[in-house]
């Protein structure tokens, strides 16, 4: 299969099908978040409120929950929304921004994991710290080894019976099953608060458009990457790289998607 | 009258005067809010906890309130705030962002509507959902249609006993009596979030050196529409946009107003 | 001492520790404190709930308190962390916004000041506000005075046991003994919202890899001031002034900062 020529089509349909994505997410992402859903071609709401979250996920195509800057009413709204999206079957993807730093963000994280998400993305350490908590999952010693957090990965996406897509310098998104390896991005984008988050809000976007939540992580993260690389040929720092990328997310044509994504089954290790 | 010649005296008079303008809004518009009134000469200021807005009421020009991120907690600050904005005489703008997403939404949006705000701005949608909930209204069936939005802006405006501001391609400003269309604006703009909030803030600010609502709306929307299509010649996309608009409301002068703005009475139909 | 030198010497400290800074701060800050704290090579973290702050404190290299959006549930938050804070040695600096607007405000900025923070940052009218609610402090009748906000600047400085900057078109550090003039920034940067919160947020970012509260605050006003400066010299308006001050945070060099930061021990007053 060829993952780029399917991100150009996958892109084609969000801007065609303008999905819905419902977003409850933390207070630093909301601006970047809202901004990229509407560059990509999507349309973004930012609803929180315990009183009408349920409502809005029934009409929404896809939702995207982050605990960055959680507190309890939110987590109250983000549990009520989640149990929601699964008697709507709205897809849904978790961010669970800081699992492992403080013993309520790791509670919180492992209890929204088991709401049945449909992608679940975070960093490496966020990704341990999620796995750390699951019984028959092995110790978090070599937190700072890809390849430990590509095998756990693929164990919690067994156990939760969900895609697991670990972030970094190239991204593993798998079903406990299939493995893919996304290789866009560039360094500078580590340097611009929120591009993770904006990573998981584009993979509601595309989840709205999909059927398959694995290969609609990948896309996701293949146009963001695409559009960070084309952002840092203009950028002078961070603070251009991050509006150019919102630019050429709204430019970018099938031509560079096809040319530019890059996303492939890594080799099996020996 | 000449509105473009109006409008350039009220630019002047907003940045000789530095309106304080009250914002009780949402987190995802806070900082284009802020920095779009900073720019046209206002001094924002974002104040939402019932402890406080009170007393901020007293010493503000003007005050705005948009429910997009509402939570019940926020929905007491804005009834305490408009409540004593009618004490203090001191103008205020509603933007019912989403009125009409979910049943919670609407009824907040219907009953702040009822607090006596100087102007209600939204897009069609919006100010139909206000509508319909309102006694002697037609139906919404012809939601789409902006002649119908148009008509019921008339009767809400009459109702409400307020300025009535719905926002589009072109923009219809009424008390139900006078009618107003601004003809500013650039497509790009709906790629950018938070900028119909932004809207209802130039509207507080205008609002705070004016004494015509109706009037002060317009020009809120001129001007912003104006900085947007300046911006466009630059811009490479949403992210450029942006901060091109800020730019533009910053250095704006008076004969770019005088030659940009568009406002004018629309014919009548027949 | 030159302490241009010793600014470039401390910003290569931040970039080889990559502080984390806890901030609990405004909606508004947020995004630009986060950014810049990513430009200047800290590694920020909003974290606001009760549940978890006092932990975060724990695992930070120095916290940021920032009342701007403040609510009595935030004011909880902000009360254990800097409580913790003191128990673990955390250095904290605390940015009373808005203090004199509203008597809640003014009480919780003179309430957390007690707190025994490292620094306090704020404009005159603020620093004055915290200062009147203090015994034996004079009135604050020459509020527009810079030269009455230094000499009480100076008597808090020596009642709080910290330092306090006051923030203005020249900038003033005292710990009540010795005193310090920063004369870095550009006016344009009045326009852009949230910088004076940023400045406190790089103050947190230097006290994290300082022992000197003085010196650490006034590096940090001069590379903030001097990242304003090199972005004035490319900005056509707010919006690019703030992004290029992001790359400017990014890109400056040790000989950068050496040739343009400028802070002083300003000539006794006769």
């Amino acid at each position: 299969m060829n993952y780029a020529s399917s991100a150009a089509v996958a892109l084609a349909r969000v801007r065609d099908a303008a999905p819905l994505v419902h977003n409850i997410t933390n207070y630093v992402a909301m601006d970047i978040t809202a901004n990229a859903l509407l560059a990509v071609g999507a349309s973004p709401a930012m609803v929180h409120a315990a009183e009408e979250v349920q409502e809005f996920v029934g009409i929404a195509s896809a939702l995207v929950i982050n605990i960055g800057t959680l507190s309890p009413s939110w987590v109250d709204a983000m549990r009520k929304a989640a149990a929601r999206a699964g008697t709507t079957n709205t897809p849904w993807v978790l961010d669970p921004v800081g699992a492992g730093a403080t013993p309520y963000r790791t509670a919180v994280a492992q209890e929204l994991s088991r709401l049945r998400p449909a992608v679940v993305r975070g960093n490496a350490s966020e990704i341990l710290a999620l796995a750390a908590g699951r019984a028959g999952v092995k110790g978090v010693d070599s937190t700072d080894s890809s390849e430990a957090a590509r095998e756990l990965a693929a164990e919690l996406a067994r156990e939760l019976g969900c895609v697991v897509a670990v972030t970094g310098a190239v991204d593993y998104v798998t079903d406990g099953d299939r493995l893919l390896a996304v290789a866009n991005g560039h360094p500078m984008m580590t340097r611009v608060t929120a591009l993770g988050c904006t990573a998981t809000a584009l993979i509601g976007a595309f989840l709205g458009v999909s059927s398959d939540p694995l290969v609609a992580a990948a896309h996701g993260l293949g146009i963001l990457g695409l559009a960070g690389e084309i952002a840092a040929q203009e950028a002078s720092g961070p603070g251009t790289l991050r509006l150019h990328l919102i630019d050429a997310l709204y430019s970018m044509d099938s031509a560079t998607v096809e040319a530019g994504v890059r996303i492939h089954v890594p080799a099996e290790r020996s």
